[in-house]
This record gives structure tokens, sequence and C-alpha cells, in this order.
């Protein structure tokens, strides 16, 4: 007995007959999209391309500008019914001179290099550098019972991710506040600097950058992340005597710049004003090649049109494929897409957003409004015996930063969820490249996505 | 509110006072065994030892030697109750010089070297080597169709691994047929050796080796592995016009040697007589590290005694740690073994094999008796509550092969299931390194082994 009839015989007693046909109708038809996706596939070789030709594309530079125009063309490859570049003006910033952080006071062991990357949007030193004594912090209250002990010191942020957290997405989220509002907290009582220890549950030589904001009034202040292996060093020190610590680095931002994300999409046939959107975020950081974080996800959502070429498959709905740019520093791409949809007075069905790796699928969070949310819900749970044979399962939760703003359509906004145990090993980090995306895995996620879609296109929510 | 009160909550409507309270202490306490591994296992160290200080470590060499004295000392510094040596003969087998294949009458490129490992238990070609005319063939039925076609032949077995199985071993075990009884079946129509297509679904330059059996009364033939991108020039040069090969390999079997399987326990304090062993296999093949093949299950099933003693844990039942030599090529661990306990008169309530790589848990297969099976298995799905949450499930399906003699002791087998889509990339390859473990995914596989040793411990079934 293969699973299709296993399957079958297991929903025969609580189905009509109608119900029993259209069911194996659409394991048959999921089956043949895993079938293509795992041996047609192209998404691997256009990673390949984004990650190794084209590289690291923070929003604004020219690579960003060369992952427009490549996938584009691929796109355009695709006949699809349309494809476009949507203007957006996005921050540019650069990263500068190679980071220099060094322990300078050291009793036992001299001058001591830290391996350092600066947080995106982080102002520069001044090419001279600063110099100051550092104070350890473990999360961002504690810099405010420090207070004014702080001035004219660098503030060192060394909250770990927490590696009892199952799914490493929870871990990060408890961390990542010291990251992206510790230079403003630490402005406020005269900081000079911070360093952050790397969001990873590794521990190793290599930083991890990712953004940090400046809040409206508080002067900017240098903020660059230390590897994990050197954050312990660091606070080992600090337990044995006062440390000054070194840095330099010559970050600036180069006000705004004129970008784009990049559409392209399917028309439906029976109801084209019912969108469902697949998308990732085009725009990488500039360290490393940006392919976990998401080259994976472009190259899922362009696939998703392309399957759908392959499969000759016509939809009932608006299939639409959206790279968003310039996610990790403003998301600004996104924000451009939202405001004109809905001027357009569009709908969104549904929305998926694939922005956590390239790895073996997990299945769907999903998120809505809160009018609609529930009931819309209860719909899709009814697919579940079709995707959990792929492994695949729905929870609540949060979809994805660049399809959020989507929320007050009132469709469903989906995020795709793949096993998250080796993610915070390369995300933002030099080291996420082509070389540890699994060619399978990323297969699977691109079929994984695609099935759900088939879902949503033919029978609504 | 918390996992642990939603899931009580969740069970409260169904269960009784004292069930519940066993369900809320069972729940914190597999928590606790997450969080012990995530933050106190050893195991990734060891591993590391295992795979970078003694490396490949076949049945027979010294390094099988060093890995036995190397565990023999990591179970007795956990100051185990029994640890012990248990003898068992092995053949041992050398691979020789590095096997050479090359095609010798390319029309457009001339001499082609392929890239090609000899598989375990293979003869030699002799030191001249041979030549001889190649015969596709994608199965070992058609060996016998073509028949004496093949005479004094190089039959080349390219079935390849099926890329549309989602889980992988079903794919290996299809196509494993060919490697394993290929070089028999050919050598019965007189051919003088065999290629066959690596077993992996990837396509590169990577070869990957593996038992070859030859069966009574056959010729022993060579047989070589060839990585799958050259089989696939292989098969196109065949379809251009005839194609000669040059092989070479000088492995032999040089007969029997002593060898061991390393035992390590902690006694029952109840029911010391009922057996849950967990186990993995100690030997690997030559080449490569063997870090997922089996490193990775031999130090999870340390972990599980270890993690017993830093909680302080005393279980009822007797946890025994096997770890069995001789898995790759013969199995002979694994029948001394099986025949020792079975002339003691032992009882193994359940055994757990973990050989599947070190990749993220998604649950464990479940075999048995089928007298007792399926009354047995009853009442360990009835756990599925306490596991889920860490993503794992229960199915039915084989064990593992060194556990699977113990069946007729009636008790439970049961095989540790990671995700299956990265092993076939590494499996019995020079690139089964540590480094392609990850850390985290290692220690969770850990955690739900001990987490089901728990429960077989403190139920019983």
């Amino acid at each position: 007995m293969n699973r299709f009839t296993f399957l079958f015989l297991l929903f025969f007693p609580v189905l009509g007959v109608a119900q029993e046909n259209a069911f194996a109708e659409d394991a048959f038809f999921i089956r043949k999209i895993y079938d293509e996706a795992l041996t047609r596939s192209r998404c691997y070789d256009w990673l390949n391309f984004l990650a190794r030709r084209i590289g690291g594309r923070l929003a604004g530079s020219p690579q960003s500008a060369a992952a427009v125009e490549y996938t584009r063309r691929l796109l355009d490859s695709l006949q699809l019914d349309s494809v476009w570049l949507q203007p957006c003006m996005v921050p540019y910033w650069v990263r500068g001179d190679k980071e220099q952080v060094r322990i300078v006071n050291s009793q036992k062991m001299g001058t001591i290099e830290l391996n350092a990357l600066a947080l995106g949007n982080s102002v520069g030193t001044g090419p001279m550098g600063l110099t100051a004594d550092v104070v350890e912090v473990k999360n961002l209250d504690q810099v405010d019972s420090l207070g004014e002990a702080l001035r004219n010191k660098i503030v060192f942020f060394n909250g770990p991710m927490d590696p009892t957290q199952i799914n490493t997405f929870n871990a990060y989220g408890k961390a990542a506040g010291q990251r992206v509002w510790g230079a403003s907290r630490a402005s406020r009582y005269g900081a000079l600097g911070v360093l952050v220890r790397s969001l990873t549950t590794r521990l190793d030589d290599i930083p991890h950058t990712g953004s940090t904001v400046y809040e409206d009034g508080v002067t900017p202040i240098p903020a660059l992340a230390i590897s994990t292996r050197d954050a312990e060093l660091l606070s080992r020190l600090l337990r044995e005597h006062p440390v000054r610590v070194f840095m330099r680095n010559t970050s600036q931002s180069l006000g705004e710049v004129p970008s784009f994300n990049v559409i392209g999409e399917i028309k439906g046939s029976e109801f084209p004003d019912e969108i469902i959107l697949v998308g990732g975020h085009l725009d990488s950081w500039d360290v490393g090649a940006g392919a976990h974080d998401d080259g994976a996800g472009c190259v899922q959502a362009i696939d998703i049109l392309h399957l759908a070429r392959l499969m000759g498959y016509q939809p009932k709905r608006t299939i639409r494929c959206v790279l968003f740019m310039n996610e990790e520093n403003g998301l600004r791409g996104a924000r451009a897409y939202w405001k004109w949809s809905d001027e357009k007075g569009e709908f969104h069905m549904a929305a998926i957003e694939s922005d956590r790796g390239g790895f073996t699928p997990r299945g769907f969070t999903a998120d809505g409004h809160e009018e609609v949310f529930n009931e819309k819900f209860r719909k899709v749970i009814d697919w579940l015996p079709l995707l959990e044979p792929y492994g695949l399962n729905f929870r609540k939760g949060g979809s994805g930063a660049d399809i959020s703003g989507l929320k007050s359509q009132k469709g469903l906004l989906f995020g795709f969820e793949p096993d998250s145990q080796r993610y915070f090993d390369y995300h933002h980090t030099p080291i996420d490249g082509v070389d540890v995306v699994n060619k399978r895995e990323l297969e699977l996620g691109a079929a994984a996505i695609m099935s759900l879609v088939y879902l949503l296109d033919k029978y609504g929510i």
C-alpha cells in the first residue's frame, strides 16, 4: 500500500465522495510538486549565482543593483504575465575600513585583538579611533541602573543567546534588543561606544553584524559586534582588572539612494484580484554572501513561479513573487510595497515570507488581523493531512518583517519555518555562503511553499 | 502561559489527578534533560577527539583499537557500575594503494581519471590492474538479462538513488543492492570487475565506499565505487562509443583479528534484570573520520550515561551503553553481543540504536517481535504528548543492524531518527568529518534519546 492509498483509506470514512476525490487529487498534485522540485528545480543554481557571483548586497550597494538586475532577468525568463521593478529610496551605509577592536591593557597577555564587525547603521569612531574603559552589562535595563557611571565609557553588552531554547529564533528574539537598542540606551548616559556580544549560541571567533537603531535625540555612538569567544575573554578579564579597549571603525551613512523591489506575477484566471504573495528579501549584509539570509528565500520565491510554469499550472488566483529591498537595515522596500498596494486597493488573500534560512522544512507560522485570523486559520488547519506526510505543520506566530504591513488587508500571513538549529551559526556573518546551504533542503522548502500556494489557490480562504 | 502549563491544562480533562501530577513531573524532567544536554553535554568534544585525533577506524585497524581504548576510558571516567570490553573476532580488510580508475579510450578527451574508492571487502585487481570494456546496467536484474554478454567485461552499476524520496534512507535502501550484491551477481557471468555509482543524491566528485559481499561459490572480483559525476560522464560516453576502463586496487582481507565491543552500565535499583540498551557502532570506514557514521551515535550513547550522572539520576532499570564493533563490514561485534546476552538469559526490555547521523531529531522508529510488538508500541504512543514539543514522533520501522538480533528477547527496539536530508552527502566518504556535524543538533539527539530512556525506565513496557 503506498502512502496515498493509505491516506485515502484513512479519510474515507469521514469524507463524502466529492471530498474524497478532491483529497486524492490534492495528494497527487502535492506529490508531483515535490517530484518536480527535487528533480528539476533550478533554485540552488540561482542561489549559487547570487551568493558567489554577486555576493553580499546591502541596500544601495552596487551588488544590490546587480541582484536586482539578475533576478529581474530570471523572472523575465519565466514568461510571466508581468515583471516589474518597484522603486524605493533606501539608506546607503558603508562599512569602511576593516574594524579594529583591541584590549590595550591586559596584564597577562599585552595587547589582544578581538574579532569585530561594525553593526549596520553604526557611525564611525573617527579615523583615530577611541580608547576607553569598558563596563560590562547583560541587558538594556542594567544600562539604566548604572546610569551616569557609563559616562565616557565603552559599554559591553554581553547577554548570551539562551542555548536551552529549542527554537533558536526565540533565543534570538530575547537577546537582539541589546544589538538594536544598546547604542541608543548607552548614549543617553554619555557612553562613547558599545561592543555587543554576537548573536549566536556557538562559541567561536566569528563576529555577527546586524542593524543597530539610533533613537531620535540621542547622539549616535559607534557600535561593534565582537565574537562570542572574544566576549567570553573580555568578560573574564573584566573580572580580574579594569580593561581599556581601543576601537576603530570608519563606517558611515551616505544618505538615501534609489533602489527597487523586484516583482513578477502570474495573473489568476478566475479571481485575479485575490493575490497570493511569496517573497523574501533581496538585500543582505555586506559581509558574507547572504546565502541563507535571504538568498534562500528569494530563490524559493522565484521557484514557485518556475514550478508553476514547469507543471503547466494556471492559477485561479494571482501568484506574485516579491523580492523586497532593504529588509536588513530599513525595511524601505517593504514599506513602499505596502503603501503602493494599499493605494491600489489590493487584497492579499495570503502572503508567505521565507526569511529563516534554506533548511529542512518544518511548516509555517500563521498570523493575521485579529478580526479574521481565527476563522481563517481554522480553514488552513484542515489541510494538515495533506502536508503532514512532508513533515509540515502550522502554528500561530509572526510571519515576517516584509509582509507584516499587509495585515490590514485582512488576508492570512505565513512565515515559512525551516529547522532552526543551524541558522544562527551563519546569520549575518562572513560564512553565510552557498556551501552551508544544502541543495535538497532548499528544494524541499520550495516544494513546501508551493504546496501551500497550491492549496490557497485552489480553495481560497 | 508557558508550555508546561499549557500541556498540563490541555490534558487536565482526560487524566486523573495522579496522572496529571506524573505528567507534569515528566514534562519537567524532560525539559531538564534538554537544558542539561544543551549546556553541559560533552558529546561534541568527544566526537571531535574520535573524529580528528583517531579518525577512520575500520574494524581490526590500529585506529579501531584506539577508539576502543578512548571510549573505555571515557566510560571509566563516568564512575559507572561496570565497564567492560567484550571480545569478538572481526575481519580485517585493508584498502591498499590509492585506487585508480581511468577511461583509456575516450575519443574526445583522451585518458580520463575517475574518482574511485574500493568497496569494503573487495579483492584487489592485482598489482598490474585490469583493463576491459564496460557494460552499463541499472540494477541486478539487468545483469541476469545480459548474462553471458558480461564475460570478461567490467560491469558498471549505474542505478541512481531516487531523489524524490523524502526520507533519503528509503532511496538508499532501494539502491544499495547493486553495491552489496553487484560483484557477486556479475561474477556469475564471468565479469572481471565492477564499478558502482556512489550512493548519494548529490552530483559531485566524491566517491562513497561501503561493503560488498561475495556470495558463497562465486569468484570474488574487484568492486569499486565511482563518484556520481563520473558515473554520469561514463554513462554519457557509453552512449557514444564503446568505453574501455583501466582499474587498479590492491585491497585485501588479512583474515580475522581480535577486537571488542565497549560496554558500560548503570545497574537498575528496582529491576536490574530489565535492560535498556543505548548504542551505536564504534567502527567506521577507513576513509574520512566517521563523524556522522557513527561517531555521533557512539557519543550520544555515552552521553546518556553522562547525563544520568550529571542529573543524579538513579535508574530503576539497568541502562547499558554498547558501542558495537564491525557494523560496517561484518556485524561481528553485534553477533557476539546477541549470543552472549541470549546465553546469559538476559532481557532487553528496550534497545535504542543511533546510526543515522547527528542531525536534528525527528523521532524514533520502533520494531519488535510480532507476538508483542503492537501491544507494546501502543504503550509508548501514550508518551507522545511529552515528546512532540521537542519535534519527536514514533513510527513503525526497522530499528538498526546492531540491535536487530535482540528481537527474540521480545522487548521493543528503537532506531533514533534524525532529519535524513544531509546524511548521504557524507555517508562513507572522506568528508564525513566533525566539521559537518552541528553541535546543537548532536546534543538535541542525546537529549531525545535520554528522554525516551527516562520514560522507558520510569514506566517500563
